[in-house]
């Protein structure tokens, strides 16, 4: 009998895909949120369930959850150029449970919804056996700023925000016993690119965008998939992150690379635009403190290729995936 | 330490509305949906999480589940008068699950929809230790037709749609051995009052409404304690399920007052409105086949105080909550 782990999340959400009947108006499963037609606009809606066995590192405290629950579902408006207008919290905890725990949790979400200029306005607590917590966003677009997974050309540029590997780089510190708070802070405090992902939706120049929550390697596989395109990777130009790299000095069987583009959890955006568009782009995101790397261009060939120097290889699909082995 | 065992699942809630900054715009948490602004409508989402160890019955199949789900989450809806636009599905699993067993449950939440005219917009799936599924549906309804549960004012009659105790009519069968598959289907495939809602909405009679998944008693307890008044029931109206009578009649030792306003799980709407409006509500609601029961009124004492003949007696607050010990 075929089981979820022989099938892994993202076929398990295609199978979701297939057999819902999507209402006409929705721009549907397989984007980062769900899009509604409203008028000159789209609502978006997008869900995250968070679970303590599967996804929350032990050291993280309630406060973190509570962020990171908030954090994840505020990415997902970020990388369609929304501004949210709400969010509504679903928890799940044991009986047991210290009533403590309970309101440091809420306080982290609360905390990261009004950092972002948005509030918790609905919330609901349910006995279950380990921690579960289920946000839901919603948030709104003006149609013609709406930025699509969907619309990418070949000879497009493909750029990210950010540095990538900071969530590894925290997961590794934390595994080497490294005692710097600062190095976990990126992995268990994201910081969703709401700002940025307006200012690029108003710029009207991105032929797609996602967030690459689950790592770089599988949000290209998924870009790459629903536009029927592929793309060709600089491996020297990935924006490595700094700590990771730190780390990786002084640990030599740590592939920085690896880990950069197939960790995941870090919630940046991974677009492409024009090329002549670029500069422009990534000075508008510069005035806003967010640094902006071109990593490859667009291609007409459905494959995902790495040039390093002189030499091609294939980048193969390791991102993060439930019900699969993970990294 | 306290632990959430202590103060119950009402308490937990109120602490979120306690912690959280909620938007200007937003009617908060303490109603079956948070409301938002939206020009001349509100716009309406709630959220609600069920899990395989403490809601689910053993016999529930896979596709009840998915039904169910859905089906909560639409009876919030009914319960401000609004219409669905749709909902999005959070389901974590156990990696092991059958894909058969999955792609029943999404069917089951699709066919929910579908027959309430409205649809799963999006999905997401985690891995979970146990069966997790959390939907957030999201809905409009024009403001001066929205349903609030604040409102009710002292003489307005207090009205249920429906019968009470079918869901513990079902549990009831279910334990006692009973064979007859339709005594359990209205515990586990609820049916919400989605036109009830909006037909009851259109009327712009309604003075307080929500749903009684809870039970009656805690309903009428948190629509008392909401608007600082209390209610006089008597026994002899409450429109008790034909089922649970029957059941009763076998079982001697079964106590179906009891039953019926504390165990919860019928998805009926419990209002508030003028007593001279009651008999033409009542006559819009037969017209499509949805029978409405006047059970009392609301007194301006904040007891909730049952009438039986001549007798008067307080009923006590029993209803279902979660990390509290059970019925």
């Amino acid at each position: 009998m075929e089981k979820l782990s022989d099938i892994g999340e993202r076929k398990a959400i295609d199978i979701i895909g297939e057999i819902v009947d999507k209402g006409s108006e929705a721009i549907g499963i397989g984007d980062d949120c769900a899009a509604f037609d409203d008028g000159e606009d789209f609502l978006l809606v997008s869900t995250d369930m968070i679970a303590d066995k599967t996804h929350v590192p032990v050291t993280m405290s309630p406060w973190q959850i509570g962020w990171y629950s908030v954090a994840v579902n505020l990415s997902d408006i970020a990388a369609k150029g929304g501004l949210p207008l709400g969010l509504v919290l679903s928890i799940g905890l044991p009986k047991n449970t210290p009533v403590n725990f309970f309101k440091q949790l809420v306080k982290g979400a609360n905390d990261c919804a009004k950092i972002y200029n948005t509030a918790i306005v609905g919330g609901d607590t349910k006995e279950q056996q380990h921690l579960t917590v289920c946000g839901t966003v919603f948030g709104r677009v003006k149609k013609n700023e709406f930025m699509s997974r969907r619309g990418m050309k070949p000879g497009d540029m493909l750029a990210v925000t950010g540095y990538l590997g900071k969530a590894a780089a925290g997961y590794l510190a934390m595994n080497l016993k490294n005692k710097n708070k600062t190095y976990f802070k990126d992995l268990l405090e994201p910081k969703p690119r709401l700002k940025e992902g307006r200012l690029m939706a108003e710029n009207k120049t991105i032929t797609s965008c996602m967030d690459i929550s689950d790592g770089l390697s599988s949000s290209l596989y998924q870009l790459a998939k629903i536009n029927d395109l592929g793309f060709c990777i600089h491996k020297e130009k990935i924006p490595i992150s700094p700590i990771l790299k730190e780390i990786a000095n002084e640990n030599k069987n740590i592939d920085i690379f690896d880990y950069a583009i197939n960790f995941g959890g870090d919630f940046e955006l991974l677009f492409t635009l024009p090329k002549n568009k670029f500069k422009q782009l990534q000075l508008s995101l510069k005035k806003i403190n967010c640094p902006v790397t071109a990593i490859g261009e667009v291609a007409k060939e459905t494959e995902i290729i790495r040039k390093d120097g002189d030499n091609f290889s294939k980048i193969l699909n390791k991102g993060y995936e439930h019900f699969k082995s993970h990294f």
